[in-house]
Parts: structure tokens; sequence; C-alpha cells
């Protein structure tokens, strides 16, 4: 499907499953694209009401079907996408529009809302911090709700930051249980934008690193870095822009399927997401900034740079062409006018003492300008 | 028409037919200026409805006059606009505005949606990419929408991304036989505006690799080539921003030729739209962050030249200083004072030893200063 | 009336009649302002109906007062501003509120559009392309449009973009015979854009050229050009925004004097108004992004520059050296260990050997870095 | 008052009484804090209508309360904020709410209008261009407009732009004396608004001698010039924006103190105001333009320099090296091969030949690369 | 809670309690996390009327409840969140949603308001200008409103701008104690906006030194310091957009706690908060400018750091070469044209009158170029 073989090993690493899988054009409306590496979908049930919770693997998607009536809310999670005939079957039992299923088996769909009177979809993306280094997963959520069912469909069974909702459930830990399908579907958004933050975090601490590293000792190496970080922060900005937008709707637009007490929990939602934008233009305009330092900083270590060469060459030059001077052949027999020190008596060592005023002098010239001192300053720190 | 001799060719390349053949002031409104290189009209009618499709090259406008008014869906290709008097003619038979024949034309109008009552005309900019190389062939696309029929108008036969839909129609594939002529009008415009998905993801790779050129091997052919594909984003702008606001339209307005259901896909068809867009302005904010790390990348660069230069002169200027210092000419034999090193016995190599001992000072001062390191380092990658 | 006498001739040159003559502090309210060195006022009226045209030169604003009432309608044009009694009693005969006089005289007026009931005043800004180099004319037009005339008022007899529209009437091609005042007051109007075209096209041209230049052979000629642009540009956009929000206002606000047809061709205006505008964006970001790419020439210039120089003297500075070494007067008398090599057979040929090899071994390493090759592939560019 | 001793002058000049006395945290709501160096208040009661005239000094606030309720217009001109018992009389005179207070006399309030009712509070910002040099003077104004006075409070009695309006008023000139309290409010406005033209004329120009002092002798001065005009633009701005907003809201509000006729008239103003944002954000935009030729015109610089050293240094140094060859020791007697040069007989003229030939192909390559003439070509304006 | 331990001494220094504890992904909404070093509360009670005031320090959250319901005002003053058991049930005496306590506590919360009816919930952030030094403490205070009370929660007890509004009501000065709760709140918010003139002045006066710094003397540290400024900007930044909206909304949204009358205060407080961004943002593009010129201001220095050099190197390398040349060896004896100059009478002085007029003829060509002027221009400055 792919149109070209993507060139192996690049310097700037990317989140996984990046911009494959365009739609193609003129393919047909409703066409389902599985990607060649995708995992097998993996079904779960959970069906909970205050008293009671089951959760189970369920094999095919039709054995959900009789839990969607009941008035116990049942949460059909879907982890994987490698399956063209399950997912097919899904759609059918849950009612989809084949442009949903389109939707959400096109893994760089934009966040949004749709709202088919008796479900609404909304498609988000999470993210989820990598453990050993910088840089995170970014996995495509959507999510079905229904009047007592929630369908939820994810990418990938890994790295996932909706655990703690699971756990809720289970052990019965706040409200949750209390409530219906859409404290549920909000709960599961609750958690994903809160994802954000941990992720968020860990650009801070890296722009805060950068900014000493591109200060003291600027090189190749930082410049990548603070270009990677820009990068990846417009990738997120692509992803939460519209987070918010879909939350927004959801709050106004006062579908059934959400009840009133839970908008209340939405309005909570998004001013979480408000802050997730606010933190990252914060950090977009602290990347942005910090090109503009470094190239300062590397136009300043020029400067040093040119300052030493300045300084010993300035120096040397023109002690350089004194002793050329005396060494020059003119005929001291010919003519007492031929260089008359090279024979006298103190000649050698008034040369010399000329030499050493001049480079005293001179010396003393760039200590006064303060070329020393910037110099010597900036010594301790290369050592770092 | 052109006021000036286009002066041959340029370094930066252009997508064809652009910026040409715009109004003449003054100009009668409704005045159609064919471009002297137009390829002339190929017409082509396609009439479908869910049992029947007939295909066929049609000679005259006048040809396709019959199959407008019945039942069954009628699809009119023209592609290629070298002839005007066909041009007035098709205006005729479709019954147009001299305005609407003017832009159909006009090779660079904007995109947009011009509701007549009886018909709906749509002017959009498709594009395709180069196979051998990186670029795209643009192309103008107006789409007539009346009740029963389409018109659409092509600049060039050449380069079509529309095939597939012809392909859908003629095998009945999907329900595109057994829909009206405005699901076939969203069936174009979705396959134009997928089109723009390749073309977006080659500039993805072209930046990718810039990216490490910039980095690794800056030189004035990067510079080139960034500033080539800023050129070619902003021109990709101007052409999907108008589209946007057309399709917008047409789902808000409500004009009675688009139905219900075309509308749910017109939605879609506006998703896809607002994700061009996005990539856009992601590779349009990459590519100016290019030119920044350009200019970084060169003074990283400069000062490395600066280093070498700087370890060059700073180590052999002083010894030459030594060396001309005893090649001066004082007379060793007129004063004891004069240079009696000249004579010693360990003379010669002491003085070799005092200019090794200075040349060891200086690598080492150069060493901890980390000058080598960031020079050696930069050495392979400048090979690659 | 100007503040301080102008210094004469600049290194940037600007469009004439630009920025004089603002608006003292309070002076009062509908003062006209007659610039010392404006055209006496030149009349000419235009009287038509479907069978007759009358075209004739007038002397006195009263002479057409008699044709404003007939169902003709009566187009009278006024070039030049150098007398305030005419233009008082044009006032006077087409009843002006004493603020529309002034803004009609007062040549630095925004484009805008005000609607008197009885008649609109439109203000716009007309440009026109110098014949012989780059740059244009630019010059106020106003219009007053009423129920059976129009008024029209320019600031100078010369470089005028109607031409067309006076032949069309005059020589009944279109439809303008067949017409109304409003259609006549769209078909300049419609003129009056479409001259910005070609005044684009040639910066189009320009930056074009630019490119080239900055890339090849940036001089700082090629910065002043460049800064050039980006102002003149400045310029046009202060012309040409106000002007299409006047043309929208136009067509939304639904006065009377314009009938329902000439909306439509005012549509197609608008529409020309914002590809103007298009295309003045992407100049203006293409001129910005020139400068970008200019300074970053520059560096890359002077970083060839800086690798000459450190080529030169890497190769020739540790072989001066060399020689000076040999240049010492150690005594081969007083000691064997005092540069014996001066003495030895194969003394010479081996010193010139040995800097040779330190020749040969320094150009490798700047081969094989790659210095050589950017180096001469500048040179052919720079001669060109 | 203020919290820090203000250390004295300062490089870069600022027009006078800013940015003191914020408000403190925590104040009493309507404290009014006097500058210790503000001026006395004078006091003017100018009272007109059609037919008389008085014009006179005016000791108490009380004294003009009787004025105040007759059918002629009273303008109570009030100069200088030096004592808070006539500001407080003032208030209860004219019956202002604590907050107008304190609104007039702290010196940096925004541009506001106030609607109470039976007063309108306007406060703006005056700019008056300085006599002898660049820069202005600016003053708050407020005007309280009543039923048939007006109030107005300056904070200073000098450099004022609203002499014209006065001698208006007592020469009777133009229709001032035939209209409202309100007429006299947009007279003033006005005045004021289109005092900011010679403030920015005087900036245009300053613009013009920077952008050739930018590209041909840029300085350290240059610099600091343009960033004191990016400096004193931005403060431009911080009045103008926000007094678009109020004259906006004079016009739209529906007032019963402004009259429809008044109305049309503050259009203008209005007008006025957007024409001097337009300069102004036109004028940013060029000195933002002049900061980037001025980085490019110093690397530009330091490139000639560059070339300069270089060709110096290419030239010498190798010449250098082989004087120094032939001043090496190597003993022409102890064998045949070494330097048998120095004893030829031609060996001096063909020595310095030789260097002659390479000076002369060295030129010849600078010469054809065009670097002595871009260096020649900066030679004459650097005198300038 | 925290995900990583914090690595210790920053070289940009931060206000305290900044970005930590964000919300947990799929935390319990409601969730209540205290920092580990969060001071304990202390809680004051402050009720008064328009003749008793009582000010007291309470130490369970349920004896201030009995003063809620009276007609007196209850100010509940709450600082330090260091006790979970405290907080809860400090939200069960004034009946709060779980989500608003979460709110209180949660420190990085965006400012915004809440209404619920019978209660408003106001959350804002105070800053406090650090005493000794640039910066400034910043603290979240969060208001919940009622109809006779106010609660009022800080993080910390010390660095409070609040000791004006607490002194006005014990002293009876101004209106305070005439007026209800929503009086307190507005003075509360009035003092927490202007609590952020004396720390933008700060940031003012800064601005002004680095302005000086960087044209005269620009160092790593001047660069640093622009970059802290732009950082610190940012961050006050976050605080102050969304309290502008807030207050907004207060104002607009008509609850009934607050009345038509403070509604007129609490505008005054709008505009000071819009005046307090005006100033923000004139500061961010200031020091957004300082970055420029700091670019410009070390290209400037490298420029005469070059020129040094090359004026060195300009006129010693050819006088060196000088030397060179009459240090070669070739042999006067074996050809008279062999350096003749050696044996001359006036050899020696003549070459030292040579050498002389070269270095005059280059020291007036460099004079003549203005590169001295420039270069001693820059003495004095670099030694203040």
């Amino acid at each position: 499907m792919a149109r070209k073989v993507r060139r192996s090993p690049k310097m700037l690493t990317k989140p996984d499953n990046e911009d494959e899988f365009y739609h193609q054009p003129a393919s047909i409306p409703g066409t389902i694209i599985i990607p060649t590496d995708a995992s097998p979908p993996q079904m779960t049930l959970i069906d909970y009401n205050t008293r009671d919770v089951i959760r189970k693997q369920i094999k095919t998607p039709e054995e959900c079907a009789s839990y969607l009536d009941t008035a116990s809310v049942s949460w059909v999670e879907v982890q994987g996408l490698g399956d063209e005939g399950i997912l097919r079957r899904l759609g059918n039992v849950f009612d989809l529009h084949p442009l949903v299923l389109e939707d959400i088996v096109n893994l760089v769909e934009r966040p949004k809302i749709e709202d088919y009177e008796d479900h609404l979809v909304i498609i988000c993306r999470m993210v989820v911090p990598k453990e050993k280094k910088y840089g995170f997963y970014s996995e495509q959520v959507s999510l079905v709700l229904g009047k007592n069912y929630l369908l939820t469909v994810q990418e990938e069974p890994d790295h996932d930051c909706l655990e703690g909702v699971r756990a809720r459930i289970c052990n019965n830990k706040g409200i949750i249980r209390k409530r219906q399908a859409d404290y549920l579907a909000y709960s599961l958004l609750d958690a994903i934008i809160d994802g954000y933050f941990p992720v968020l975090e860990d650009y801070g601490e890296q722009i805060e690193d950068l900014e000493e590293e591109v200060m003291l000792n600027p090189s190749r190496h930082t410049l990548q870095k603070i270009y990677q970080i820009r990068r990846e922060l417009l990738q997120l900005r692509r992803y939460i822009w519209p987070q918010r937008d879909a939350i927004n709707s959801l709050i106004r637009d006062g579908s059934e399927l959400i009840s009133e007490e839970v908008r209340i929990y939405l309005r909570d939602c998004y001013d979480h997401t408000v802050q997730v934008m606010d933190m990252l233009e914060t950090y977009r305009e602290l990347a942005t900034g910090l090109m503009d330092v470094y190239l300062s900083a590397v136009s300043n270590k020029m400067n040093e740079v040119m300052k030493f060469l300045t300084v010993i060459s300035s120096i040397f030059i023109p002690l350089t062409f004194l002793a050329g001077i005396y060494g020059m052949n003119f005929s001291t027999e010919k003519s007492p006018l031929n260089m008359p020190e090279l024979n006298w008596y103190w000649g050698y060592p008034m040369c010399l003492a000329v030499m050493a005023v001049i480079a005293i002098v001179q010396v003393l010239f760039f200590w006064r300008r303060g070329w020393f001192k910037n110099f010597s300053k900036i010594n301790p720190d290369a050592k770092i």
C-alpha cells in the first residue's frame, strides 16, 4: 500500500506508526486498509452495574451483542486492528456507518466527534511516554458511546494509560460503578488527556537541559536536539488542538447520550485540555527562542575564537617583523649606516627589550579592552 | 497575451502552467482567453444508472444534450481547452453564465463554489505527483453539477487522479451506480482532495532528507532546496485553503442539488481537507525551521574552520618568531651579550626543545578546551 | 503645508505623490488642501444609452448638471485636482457632503465606501505599471454613483487603466451600453482591480530574478532590491486590503443603487480582489524568505573565503616556520649539535622534500574534507 | 511612591512621564495619587453659543458651576494635575464617580470610553512632535461630555495640539459655534487623532534615513536608532489601538449625548484612526525589516573585511615562504646540492621574477572572482 | 508522586512551586494530592459589618460554620495546603463539589471562574516581587464567594499582597465595611491584579538595563538574561490571559451574587488586567527585539575584532616579506645582480624608508575607510 519503500534509519527518530496509510486517491469511500504489521484484535468485555462486574475476553464480536441492551454498562474494548473480517462484524454489531469504520481503522484521522443520533463517535489520540528515554508512543483511540454501552478501539494492546480506569471499575473505587456509560466515556477521555502531562513534563525537562547546553557548550548535537523537540511538539499540537474542539462540541452540542452531570465533569476535562495546550505553546515558544539563542551562542563562540587568533597574531606578527629586520643581510662593512645596531654592544638585549615592550603594551591593550576576561571566563565552562 | 517574453530556464523549477493569463485590465467581463499551447478538447460521455452504463467519446457538445434530461446520471468530461468555439457551445448546452465560462477557462482561478439555482459550479485544483522526481503537476478542474448531470472540465488530458472513479462506475464497484449525480460529484471531489496526500508525503520525505543534509553537510544546494520546498508548499496552500471554504459552504448552504446523505460524505471529505491543511502547515513550519537550522549549521561550520585556522596559526606563529630571533645577525663577535646562545654547545637542541615545549603546551591547551574533539567529530560526517 | 523640506534624492525610489498632505491637526473638518503641483482639472462628459453616445470636454461643472437627471447614463470624469473653486462647484452640482469632498481631494485616503442614500461614494486606488522599469504609478480614484450618473475623480490625467472601458462605451462593445450607471461603476472597479495583476506579475518576475541572484552572487545591491520589493508590496497591501472590504460591503449592504444583476458581477470582482491579495501575500512571504536566504548565502560565501584563507595559511605557515629554522644562525662550528643538517650533503634537498610532504599531506587532508570541491564549485557561478 | 530610585541618564531616550505611578496593590479604589512634579492646575472656561463667546481663566472649580446648566456650550479646560483638593472639588461639581476621577489623574490609563448615563467619559492620549529633534511629547487627555458642557483635563499646560479648535471657537470659523458640545468633543478628538500624523511622518523620514545608513554604513549607532524607533512605535501603538476601539464604541453604542450628525463626523474621525494604525503597522514592519537588513549588511561588511585579509595574506604568505627558503643557511660549500641558486649569476633576479609571477597569478585569480570589484565598490560609500 | 527526581541547581532560576503535581493519568476525578513540602493550613476568620469587626485564628473548619449564615460578611482565609483532612472538612462546610476542591489544591490550575448557583469559584494567580533581586513569587489563590461569606485559599502564608485589604477592613478605611462579600471579592481581585504592576515594572527596568548592556558590551551573560526574561514573561502571560477571561465572564454572566454596583468596579479591574496584558506584550516584543539586537551586536563586535586583525596583518605581513627578501643569502660576490642593495651605502636606510612608506600608505588607506574611527569609538564603551 505504501507508495515508496522507506529508506531505513533516519537521524531524527519519529514516534511509531506515523504518516503511513493515507487515503489512496479515488478509493471507494469506506474502504478499510489494514496495515500489514497490525496486531490481531484482542477483545475484552467489561459489564458492570453498582453491584456486579464481569470482565472477560471475547472471541467474536457477536458475543457481546447480548450485553448491549441490558441496563448494565457494557464496555467492549478492542485492541489491535489486524483482522478486517472481525472489524466489519464489529461494525454490524454496533451498527456503524461505513465511514465511521473507515475512520476507526484509518490511523492518522484527526481527533473529532460525530453525532449519529443513537451513538456518538469520538476519535482521539493517546500518548504514552517511553520508559527509558525521551519521546512518546502515540496511538489512536476511537470511542463509540451508545445508551448502555461503550466501544473503544485501540491500535495496539501495549502502552496504554487506561489501566487506572479499568482498576477503578473492577475494584469499585470512586463513583464510576454508580454512573452510566457516559461517565465511563468521560473517565477514559480524562485519562487520555491527563496522559499528555507526563509527556509534556519530559519536554519541559529536556528544554531546561538544552538551555544550559546551548549557552555553555553549543554543538551540532544541540542543534539537532532543539530541532527534534520542535518537530515533536508540532506533532503533539496536531493531536491536541482538534481534541479540544471535539470535547468542546461534546459539551455544547447537547447530545442526549451525555447527562447534565457528566457535562460538568467534561468541563473539567476541557480545562485540562486547554492547560495542555498552554503548556505546549509555552514549550514551543521556548524551543523557538532556543534556536535564536543557539545562533547567538555560536556567534559568541566564534567571537572568542577570533579574539584568540587576533591576540596571538597581533602580538607575534610585529615581533616577527622586527626579528626579520635584524635578519637582513645588509653589509655592515660597506656602510656605517647599514644596520649598525648589529654591532652594538647592547644590540641584542636592546632588541629583546623593544620586543618585550611591544608585547607588553599589546597585552595591556587587550587586557584593558577586556578580551582576556571574556576569554578566561569561557574556559572552565567549556570543560564541563 | 503575455506581457513579456519569459526569459528561459530558471534555477528554481515551477509547476507547469502557473501565473500566466491573468485578467487583462478593462477587458470585457466574460472574455475567454485560450492559451496558445492548449490541447484541443476531448469530450467523453459516461451515462449510467443502476443497471446500464454507456461510455463514449463525443465530438460536439450538442451530442450530449439529449442525455442531460434523462433520469440516468450523465457525466460529460471535457479535457483540454484549445477551442473557443466548442467551449462557447458547451456554455450554451449547459446554460452557463458568461462569467462561469470565463472562470472555467481562466486557469488561475481561486477554488470556489457558485450556486446558480439549477446548477452548482465548483472550481477546484487537482495535483498529481510527478512520477520520476519530486514536484507535482497542477491542473484546474471545474465541476458543473445539475439535476441529472455533471460536467467536468480539465485543462489537460494527462496526469489525472480520477481514473479510479471512472473504473468504479464502469465496473460497478461500491455504491456509485446506485447514487445520483451529487454522489458522483462528491466522489470526484474526494479523489481530488485525496490526491494531495501523496504529494504532501513526498514533501515529508524531502524534508526528512534535508534535515540530515542541513545538519551534516550544509551546502548552497541545500539552501536552494529548502527555499524551493517553501515556495511549493506556499503554492499548495493557495490551492487548498479556498478549497476548504468551498467544501464547507457546499455542506452548509443547503443547495437542493445535494442530498442529505451525500452531505454526510462531504463532511468526511471536509475532514480530509482539514487534514491536508494540517499536514501542509506542519511541513511549512518544519521548512521554516530548517532555514534557521541551516543558518546555524553554516555558522557552526565556519566556527570549525576558524578553529582550525586559529590552532595552526597559534602554534606556528610563535615558533616562527623564535626561529626569526635566532636568524638575526647580531654580531657575536662584537659583544658577548649578542646572542651568545648561537655559540653554545647545546644551543640548537635547546632551541628546538623550547619550541617543542611551546607547541605541546598549546596543543594541550586546545585539547582541554575541546577544540580537537569537536573538530575530529565533524570529520567523518563531512565525508559522507 | 508640508512640515519639512524633503531632502532630495533617496536611494530607494518611491511611487509618486506618496505620504504628503496628511490632515493638519485641528484644521476645520472638510478643509480642502490642493497640492501645489496638482494638474488643472480636465472634465469629460460621456453620456450614453443603448442607441446614442455623447463624449465631450466640459469647461465648468455646471455644464453637466442638465445631463444628470436624464434617463441616459452620464459619466462625468474629472482628471486633475488643481483648482479648489471648480472642485467646490462640483461638490454643489453633485450635492456632496463637505467630508466627501475632503476625502476625494485628500490623496492618501484609505479605500472605502460611504452610502449617502441618494449616492454612493467609492474611494479606491488604481495602480499602473511603469513602462520601462519595475515599479508602478499609484493614483486615487473616487467614484460617486447616483441614480443615472457616475462621477469619477482622478489625481492625474496620465497613467490610466480605464481606457478600455471608455472604448467599450464609445464602440458599443459588450453589454455596457445596455446597462445602467451601476454596471459602469462595476466596469471601472473591475478594470482598477485587474490593473493590479500586471503590477504583481512584475514583482513575481523580479522575485524570480532575485532568487538566482541571492543564491549565486549575493551583493549589497541584492539586499537593497529585496528590501525595496518588501517595501513596495507593503504599500500595495495597504491599498488592496481596504479595497476588498469596500467591495464586500458594496455586495452585502444592499444599496438600492446597485441592481441584483450587477451584484453578481461584483462578486466576480470580489473574487479577483481576493486573488490579488493571495498573490500579494505569497510574494510577501517569498520576499521575506529571500531575506533569510540572503543572510544564509552571505554566511556561505564568508565560509568559502575563510576556507581559502585557512587553506593558504595552514599550508604555508608551517613551511615558513621550517624555513625559519634553517635560517637560524647557530654556529655549526662551535658544536656538532648545532644544525648539522646545514652541512649535510643532502641537507637542502631533504629539507625541500620534507616541505613537499607537509604540503601534500595538508592538501590531501583538505581535499578529503571536501574543502576544494565546494570551493571550485562556487567559482564558475561567481563569474556569471 | 516610586518603588525604586530610577538610575539616571539612559542611552535610549524616552517620552516624558512614562511608566510611573501605576496602581499600588491593595490601595483603596478611587485613590488619587498626584505626581510630585505635577504642574498646578490652570482652569479656563470657554462658554459660547452662535452669537457670543466668553473665554476666561477661573480660579476655583465652583466658578464654572453656574455655566453648566445654561443652553450655551461650556468648555472647561483643566491643564495640570498638581492639586488634589481642586481635582476632588472638580469631581463634585461635575458629579464624577470616584473611579473616573482616579482614571483622569492616573497618567497611564488605557484610552477608553465609559458611559455614565448623564455624561460620557472619554480618555485618550495626545502626542505632539518635539520641535527640534525626533520624538514626541505624550499626554493623557480626559474628556467628560455632558449635555451642555465639556470638561477636558490635560496633564500639562504645554505642548498642545488643540489651539486650532480654540481659535475656531473664538474667531467663529467653520460651523463649530453653531453646534453643541458633542461637536466640540468631536473636534477635539479629531485634532488629537490628526496630531498623530506629523509624529508618524517624522518616523517615516527617520526610517528612510536609516534605510540608507544601514545599507551603506551600518554602525552600532544605526542599530541603536532602529531599536529606538521600534520601541517608540510600539508605544504609539499602545496609544492608538484602544483609541480606535473607544471611537468605534462611541459611534455604535448610541449614547443620547451624541447626535446623529456628529456620528457622521465621528465616522470620519474613525477612518483617520484606522489610517494612523495602517501607517503605524507599515512603519513597524519596515523597522523590523531594517533589523534583518542590518544583520545582513554587517555580515556583508565582515565579508569584505575577510576578503581583504585573505587577499593580503594569500599573496604575501607564499612569497614570505619563498624568501624564507633562500634565507636558510645550508652550506653551499659543503655540497653542490645545497641551494646552488644562491650562487647563480641570475639567482636573485630569477627569485624576484618567480615571486612576481606568483603575486600576479594570485591577483588575477582574485580579480576574476570579482573580489576586488566588490571591494572597490564599497570604498566610496564608506566615505560618505 | 513526582515522576523523576529533579536534578538540582539549574542555571536559569524558576519561580517556586512550578510545574509539579500535574494530574496523574486515570486518577479518580476529585483526587486531592498534597505536595509533601506544603505548609500546614493556617485559618483566619474576619467577620465584619458596618459597625463591628472580628478577626481571629481558627483551628477547625467547623468553627466558622456558625458565622456563614449571619448577615455580617465572613471572610475565611486559609493559607497553606498541608493537611488533606482539613481541606476535605472545609469542602463539607462550604459544600464544595469534589472537582472544585481538586482545583483549589491542584497548584497549576488555569485561572478560571465557575458558577455553582449558590456560590462562585474564582481561581486566580497572585504574583509578588522578590525583595532583594529580580523575579517574583507566584501563588494560586482560590476565592469561593457565597451570599454572606468569602472563602480564600492560598498556597503559602508568606508573600502576600492582600495585607492592604485586611488593613482597610480592620481600620474601616474606604467603603469596604459598608459593602457586601462581593465587594470584598472585588477588592481582593483588584489587589491581586494590581500586584502585577510592580513585577512588570521590574522587568521594564531590567529590559532597559539590558538594552544598554546588549549594545555596549554583549556577553554570554547578557544572552542568558534576555532568555530568562522571555521565559518569565511567557510564564506571566500564562497567568494573566485566562485571568482576563475570568473577570470578563464575571462581569457579563450576571450571577446574582455580584451586585450591579460591584460590576462597575469590576469593569475597572478588567481595565487594569488589559493594561497588564498591554505592558506584558510590549515587554515581550522588546525582549524579542533585544535578541535580534544581541545577534547584530555580536556580529558588530566580531567585525571590529576582524578589522583589528586585518589592520595588523595587512600592515606587517608585507613588511615582513620585505625583511625576508633582504634576509636571503644570495651571494653578492658571485654576481653583481645578486642583491646589490645589501652593499649600497644607503641600502638599510632606504629599505627602512620603503617599509615606512608602505606602512603609512596602509594606515592612511584604513584611516580614510574609517576603520580606525569605528574602532576607537568602541574602546571607551568597552571599558564601562
